[in-house]
């Protein structure tokens, strides 16, 4: 009874310990549909949610800190312009002579007045060529004059937290290669950053996924960190070229061009660095699927230390360069 | 006698030890009224600091940060009020008759006036069809618009502040379930990142809280942490359930309904993430009471991946949805 | 040769083990003046370094990030002054004829014109009564709005960065205690979060430091880690009693009163938190020498959970206090 | 057969085992020019990244961030020199008519009068004594003061980043020496905060690289991470000598001076700390190379604790100082 028993602790902390290496990333087990892509090229992942409530989708700072600059930019003008033209139709229903130093006769020499007006108290220039007098147009236009301030303040907390934003700029290497590595072969890839800010404390980390066939038959995706012969850099001022040698412990042993496509691979790749000019954290993600694979290359060297000079130089796009070479 | 040290020694030295074990989270085992939640359903300690003094208890920067926004803008626009009645009345008391262009005859009329220059003043849209004349009302309104000018400072700071601070908005199941899990039952709960920003490095901490009764009769509040399937994600792209195996060495063995409701039972969550726009530290805190669970039942899948499509869709408002199975 | 080769490695390897246990924190074992303090209770070190070059020195971000609020406010308005009656200076050098609207006859008259209408300028408001003519004059106040601009640009960045900095505001008892402790005694002193913000994940650090007579007769400072029941805790929505068991092993079995004060002993702690607004690191420290030690005490609880109420109370100024107990 | 398999994967574990252990930190074998230093005199790398993407190369934030002040502000004012040139063509444009007040006769005249304006407008200044008339100048102008309100919000953001951007004034001691160390010699350096701000947590990695002579006569760069007496401290109030033991398992054991220059020796230092105003992570580089060190010297103590004193006082000019002792 005693020892059923210890057998079944054991048996049970076996799982528990199995279920802990089951390193999925986070992903799951189930997408098995092989035209999935986990990892998009630019980093994203491949994977939408629905149904989100409306304040969770809206999440105004994080969806105008992520917009393209000429988005931005084009966002707030039109925020300014709807702005003004609604202070401007408050200002009309007032009673443009409220307005002293505005001479329009038409509707829409009145409107554009109130709104070249408001435009001058939301920016806080006041020219001051156009006054409200009276109670209520002072109050409105005293009203819009902090709105205006805060609406800047805004932006200037926007434009700062674009600005500061971490983002790494790392040019990976177009296709990773099978090489040869010393006397067996090697899976590898190369990456430069491109930003004039240096990362220090790069870590990577390397994962294959693929869909393997269960014994009843059934597909299940599969996750696998891969060992790298070097996966920490203190310093990352030229090229790295992270390699994994394939040796007999590798879930690339005994691969094939048709293996990986036929198990629709895909490598994930994770990066965790800080840049150097404010100390943050950065990370970067990147995928190749087995696609953009090339079978028997090898990288050519990007820099060429010149005897003669003080300075170590590397042409940052050879990054993707490579010579065909015949696999062990 | 150098025996009976060295046992002193083992025993304190296990004293130690056993105190250290003691998780108890930082609250403590003297809370024992049964009607008492730790942590509230929004993630805050259910515990009031009293006494405090008066400029911890301010700590202004802090409130107006955690504030709702209609909430915050009321703030703001109250002190905008109070601080230009403040400054009207100064000038009332220098004299009306020194801001040249205000033609008013009541008091009310000048008060008024005095406080919309005051407003123009403040955000420094300063039009001029009321400005200052002679030295004391020059010296105020200049003093005015420092103010105003380090005003909006501060509220460009509250308004960055608010915006870049680190929230996640994970959406926890409404309940957490007794479940199958192979041939053993398992706690679980099931969460989704609502939010835009994904999260990455995500940990979860799970510890049961209960009442358990001395063996001198007095009750005694006591901590356990709960292994987990498992307790950390690469990435937190689409849903994650949370599971915890009723093994012989979880303090939930042989736990019944009755038995959690008469400990007073409390699941406390704790994770930990980064978010990705600005990788930020972020923290959510949940917590489970025994009314909150469902016994015998599972959650319902929440993503389909369609075969013709090319990327993952999960629907978010399903976490909460589980169907009813019996338990091991 | 080989042998003694060998008992050289080790000596080496050991001499190095030692020096890395050498715990001292920092400060050196030469500061043997036994008046001296080396954490002040304000948490800052009880040293100066002089002779720093100028700019090191001056590093004036840090300077008006640390000032208090009042002293803050009263640099920002004398710098406004200084930079008002340099711009006037210059406006009555190019003549204050060139700024149309001041009719002023006396020297300081003209002076007292030239500064409000340089304060309209640098603050922005520009009500126009005052307005610059001709080349130099309208070329100075373009420049001086430009300065202005960014003025304020700068104070903005110091009021925020002045408010979102991490200072916990930790209450400490104002003594620590020998009390009992099970059958032993132990050293223990309290403390307690007064912000509203939480701290979450503290974690302290409590060395003991005190001069020692070396064989040679010669004193110096030696610094021992001391074990703590407990040293860490995820949340801290109450009160803490750290507790050091002063079991055999502890550099504190066998001290006395009078020992302590011989050999200058002062409690030296470090404290790290994460406070939960923003999600920050916040660090305390704190020093009790054994002037505010009281032998032969045990704290108050602080906190009282009537059961007719659903949430916990904590009385804050509670923390100092204790009552006699004999020790073990 | 299996033992073969066996003995492969134990070479094949070595072979990675061995990769992992090249602490190149980043830099690679290739650089064999003995003219060249990795790491410069302040702490940044002597490389350079070529023939990069323009948006990666121009990082306008980053530049801005690392100008000097000086530089940064003549690019300020540039940068408005130039807005407003652009922005008063327009108005030239548009007619100079347009905007009433501006009584000019010349070409010349009109150009200034709407440069002015224009400055008056983007800094929102505003005096209004000129004042645009018509749709399209009152457009351009509420146009330009978007633009103004838009540049500074911007150019806090810079301000900002600039003033909090942790950099760690850390004096290091203008040579390292080989000094006397117990019954052997060490390496050593000393180094010192200079800034008001406080570090913590300090911690020191020091590797030394050098030309190797492979047994086929090529030369290759290596790189020894070495063994420092202690390499972390607490706190860094005072100065702190970082001393790597020269014991037999040192790879400079047996160096003399002239083996460092043939060898191309240099000691590169790594440091990271957190400064405590903000608590920041703060990074600092520095590099001695051969050329650099002094043979047969100890550095002066710089600290005096008079007895008379309740503080702590260092020289900090004095980190440079060492007197000649005959190495052991």
């Amino acid at each position: 009874m005693a020892t059923s028993r210890l057998i079944s602790k054991i048996k049970r902390s076996d799982l528990l310990e199995k279920e802990q290496q089951r390193s999925d990333l986070g992903f799951g087990t189930r997408i098995t549909n092989d035209t999935t892509r986990l990892i998009n090229p630019n980093g994203t992942f491949n994977a939408r949610r629905e149904n989100v409530s409306f304040w969770a989708w809206l999440d105004i700072f994080h969806r105008l800190t992520v917009l393209s600059w000429p988005r931005f930019f084009l966002v707030v003008f039109a925020i300014y312009f709807v702005v003004n033209c609604f202070f401007s139709v408050l200002y009309l229903f007032i009673g443009v002579e409220y307005l002293q130093g505005i001479h329009a006769t038409t509707k829409m020499e009145q409107f554009w007045g109130a709104f070249f007006f408001s435009a001058q108290t939301l920016t806080t220039v006041g020219y001051g060529h156009v006054a409200p007098v009276g109670m209520v147009a002072s109050a409105l236009s005293s009203v819009e004059s902090l709105v205006g301030v805060l609406g800047f303040a805004i932006a200037s907390g926007l434009v700062y937290g674009r600005f500061s934003r971490p983002i790494p700029k790392i040019l990976f290497s177009r296709n990773s290669l099978f090489a040869p590595y010393l006397d067996i072969n090697a899976w590898m890839f190369r990456m430069i950053n491109e930003s004039p800010t240096e990362l220090v404390d790069v870590r990577v980390e390397v994962s294959i996924t693929r869909l393997e066939t269960l014994p009843d038959g059934k597909r299940t995706r599969k996750y696998y960190p891969i060992k790298l012969e070097r996966s920490q850099v203190n310093f990352f001022p030229l090229s790295w070229t992270i390699v994994h040698p394939i040796t007999e412990d590798s879930p690339l042993y005994g691969a094939t061009e048709e293996s990986l496509e036929e198990s629709d691979s895909e490598f994930l790749i994770y990066i965790r660095a800080t840049e150097e000019t404010f100390l943050q954290p950065v990370h970067a993600r990147h995928s190749f699927r087995y696609k953009e694979i090339i079978w028997g290359a090898k990288f050519i060297p990007m820099f060429n230390s010149v005897r003669t000079e003080d300075i170590v130089r590397v042409d940052v796009q050879k990054v993707h360069e490579y010579e065909m070479m015949p696999l062990n």
